[in-house]
């Protein structure tokens, strides 16, 4: 049996390598939405699943969807899925992963030519990461038919709008609306996804129940203050904008560290306009990042480093301007379905580890029409986005193992019908 | 006698706004050395000096030289001089102040038939900031006789080298020890230059004494943490690098402030690689620029943010790199001079105020072979490098009614003799 799963898990290796080797550069992996490398590794993935004998179209947004149907033609559709995009340079495991596994269960279910309660759709869908066009989810927001049809006006760096990349990848973006899962319709979403963290690399456990997609705030900040000549501006006359952002770096840092319970908080970006060695920084642009499983607990980390950022602009005689960017609320896994994954997880005999993830992912959009949970797989020492990103097959199989566990319990107790 | 320095400060303020209006860039004031701009903006100075009756000569630095003989031809000569290179989009005074005062001064004493006991050389020196070459005082130092020979192999951007660079302003390399003042031939330097900082214009007085122009350390930092995706890892795991450079920001703030006496601390660059709004930063590089004019406080200073810096590494588990790329003495004005200087802004009416030179300039070098010592002037809030830069006309005259009772001082008393 372990035999078994050691056998499936190579097979999904050897298909995430030839997947990578499909790239818009030669040194790293990168399939942005709608590139030629991008259709030519979702052909790929298209080749593979027509080979286990399943039926698939690609649907107006260029999401590649299979079906595994079941014998009564009235049941509700239990989605499988993750996405085949990437970011630039990115690593092999990142969406693929959950799609090829989602393929390997289903092979399976062929296999063992396995009765069906319910509809499994296989989805691997286009654009998750949003580095064309700088948007969230478009592949999972059509299958939910929440696509907001005016991104389709939106351009890309080239100028390109979606619209016309649509076009390009032939597509049919008047059927956008069809390609929707009626509401009615949906049993459920079960998404595979590594970590992208350190937890489970940390904890030493190969898969782990995601309860909860945190929500998020990002911030642009701009911090105007005075430049100067590092030389002849006297310590107490200056305004250094520098200064006044590195305090709210250090405070943002120090309010998620005491508040805990999956708050976190980074500045990623930072950038000192017109920067020399010999300069006092007159202008400093820097970004904020605030993520929480919990509403509140985001609501009152966003007010308190506002109100920081704006007493110490005061204090430092600079000029704040305060700009949310993005927003997200907190999305919970359906308590079924975590349910359902806490006893496959045990039953496969790891501890159960309960987990909140920090990144966004489409289950996000999901929940909104479906119940949806999450399962993750240790990466190498967490690293993601990322050529360096890493899967043990051990692990591999330790997770394939549980999700035909929770495949079966699916079947058997369907607690979300 | 008012109406009269006034009259003399308008004619050197439009020779100022004249030769701003030879630039690289059409919109700013850019003349950097040995370009076709500056070699025009020369030309014009020069044309000034041969009118003024001065013989003009330009040696093999470039450095337009005019000198005004006493009647006795074993006379020590006295320096007058400042610099026509400008940096990239420069103001107008930065420089080119000190030169035209020194000529309003020749004229002056020229049209006063005045018997000098000494010769006078005014000199405009030809590089004076190093934007072309990433050099200090190339002009000066050969007029010192310590000019680095090696300097000639060193490449600008374009990849001319400054030798290449002399041959093309038609200079004479092969004369440049030849082109020294011999140290017995010195009797003292004086340099007139805006302030570049802010003191005389938030004390209300037009001009200052300067007692000693700022050592300087400038290091380059690496922080090198663990780059990791900005929801996915808690906060008591991450390896931050730009928080750990916001703290040494903030510790160099407050140490200079501190310890006051002149002693300043500027982090002027700070850059994230592969920066994302999203990604935990790993790798972050700043400087420092750090200036006193007192050499124990500089070292002092020096090692104990090292101290800092080494420590906040260690319990940020992050890696530190720390290079000391520059570094300069503080150097101490004339005393004897600096009394003269005093006489003459208490016998104008003025506030006598002491400044140190935050910021370098060719009085460094020459100190190392005369006694030297300057005067500032004050400038539009301190701003400099900038095309804000401005000089009031009433302070202008104020520091031509100075700089009168200044030679006549030195004519009288000779205190260096």
């Amino acid at each position: 049996m372990q035999h078994e799963y050691l056998a499936r898990a190579e097979r999904i290796m050897q298909r995430i390598q030839q997947l990578a080797a499909i790239s818009e550069d030669p040194d790293g992996v990168t399939r942005t939405f709608g590139t030629p490398a991008f259709l030519e590794g979702r052909d790929l993935v298209q080749s593979w699943m027509e080979a286990a004998g399943l039926p698939t179209r690609v649907d107006g947004i260029g999401n590649l969807r299979a079906r595994l149907e079941s014998v009564n033609p009235d049941a509700k559709t239990f989605v499988l899925a993750s996405h085949i995009d990437t970011v630039v340079n990115a690593g092999k495991f990142d969406g693929p992963l959950g799609v090829l596994m989602g393929l390997d269960l289903l092979e399976e279910l062929i296999g063992q030519r396995t009765e069906l309660p319910f509809h499994i759709e296989l989805i691997a869908f286009s654009d998750e990461e949003g580095v064309r066009f700088h948007t969230t989810y478009l592949g999972s927001e059509v299958v939910t038919g929440n696509f907001d049809h005016s991104l389709l006006a939106r351009s890309d760096s080239a100028g390109i709008t979606l619209a016309d990349a649509l076009v390009t990848m032939g597509t049919n973006a008047a059927q956008l609306a069809a390609d929707a899962i009626p509401a009615a319709e949906w049993l459920g979403y079960f998404e595979m996804h590594i970590e992208q963290g350190p937890v489970l690399w940390e904890r030493n456990v190969p898969v782990a129940l995601v309860t909860a997609i945190a929500g998020q705030q990002r911030v642009e900040l701009h911090f105007r203050g005075m430049a100067g000549h590092a030389g002849t501006v006297p310590m107490h006359m200056r305004q250094d904008a520098l200064c006044a952002a590195a305090e709210f770096v250090l405070t943002a840092e120090q309010f998620a560290q005491a508040h805990g319970k999956g708050l976190v908080a980074t500045v990623g970006k930072l950038n000192i306009s017109h920067a020399a060695s010999n300069v006092i920084p007159g202008e400093v642009t820097c970004t904020l990042d605030l993520r929480s499983p919990n509403q509140a607990q985001l609501a009152d980390a966003y007010r308190a480093l506002l109100a920081f950022a704006e007493g110490l602009a005061a204090q430092r005689n600079v000029e704040l301007v305060w700009k949310l960017v993005q927003q997200t609320a907190p999305v919970a896994c359906s308590e079924p379905l975590n349910e359902l994954l806490t006893q496959a997880i045990a039953a496969a005999g790891h501890e159960t580890i309960a987990l909140v993830s920090g990144a966004g992912h489409d289950a996000v959009p999901v929940s909104a029409v479906a119940p949806a949970t999450m399962m993750f797989i240790r990466c190498y020492k967490g690293i993601s986005h990322n050529p360096l990103e890493n899967v043990e097959l051990a692990d591999l199989a330790a997770a394939i193992a549980v999700a035909d566990q929770f495949m079966h319990l699916l079947r058997t107790q369907n607690p979300t019908r």
